[in-house]
């Protein structure tokens, strides 16, 4: 059935609840897992950072070069931590015995998700009901909304 | 993990898929399933008949015994439909070797759902994105997103 899942995280409470969840859905049927995080940026964000690289190939303006080191190295480092944030979660996932891709990206989460739902062609997708930047009287956060809505493949939402 | 599952349907197309999903996960630890099918009520209807039987108690107004009779048949003739209606997903569901106990409710669905959550202590609901009144153009039901939002446990959300 669910064979392979999706398992976005932001290291939130209510996602780490969504990973025992996991872990105990070992033996019935789930043997692989995407671990994936997301490095937050907005759409405007993304956007921006699009033209720039577009302006860039154009050659009508390009970062000067201390400016784009700067920004790479910036990003280096983020994505190190995140890495070193998954690394437990993946390590349970694999002392548990499942087969596990650990995936960091940079963009809009809700987006990102979706966009590898489509390219891993999961059977699913698990997620905390709420993301660590949700209000808590919020019943349902706006990532995990936009997933439930969007997303083409059974959504298991765990609540906090 | 899920070793009990609430499966509330309106024999929806969605909500059928979400019966084939709840079949393929026999074997995964799943060995109890809550066929629940609520009789539609809006909510002004559920508390004008609960007014009626207060004002009834109270000796205030009763309806007529014609009336009273007549209510109850048509109550009944729509819950026989209904168990018709659930016998074939319980006769799958059992020779897929499942524990099934089937309910027919009259209610508001997002509330009995909820409800029922608590009185049979689930381990999880299972249900379709959409029901049989939604329109085509919803993203989400609104009786999926209420379960959703209010649920206690994992709602897996099989999308249409």
């Amino acid at each position: 059935m669910f064979r392979k899942v999706l398992y976005p995280t932001d290291l939130s409470a209510v996602s780490k609840k969504a990973l025992r969840c996991l872990l105990e859905m070992k033996g019935s049927g789930v043997e692989e897992v995407v671990l994936l995080q997301v490095i937050a940026q907005s759409e405007a964000e993304s956007i921006s950072e699009h033209h720039q690289y577009l302006f860039a190939g154009l050659h009508l303006e390009t970062p000067g070069r201390g400016e784009a080191e700067f920004l790479k190295s910036v990003h280096q480092a983020q994505e190190e931590d995140a890495r070193k944030g998954l690394t437990p979660l993946e390590s349970s996932l694999k002392e548990a015995g499942f087969k596990v891709k650990t995936r960091v990206e940079r963009g809009v989460p809700k987006l990102l998700i979706l966009q590898i739902e489509q390219e891993e062609n999961v059977d699913a997708i698990i997620l905390g009901s709420h993301g660590v930047s949700n209000l808590k009287e919020m019943l349902l956060g706006s990532v995990s909304e936009y997933v439930i809505r969007h997303g083409k493949k059974p959504v298991i939402v765990v609540k906090r």
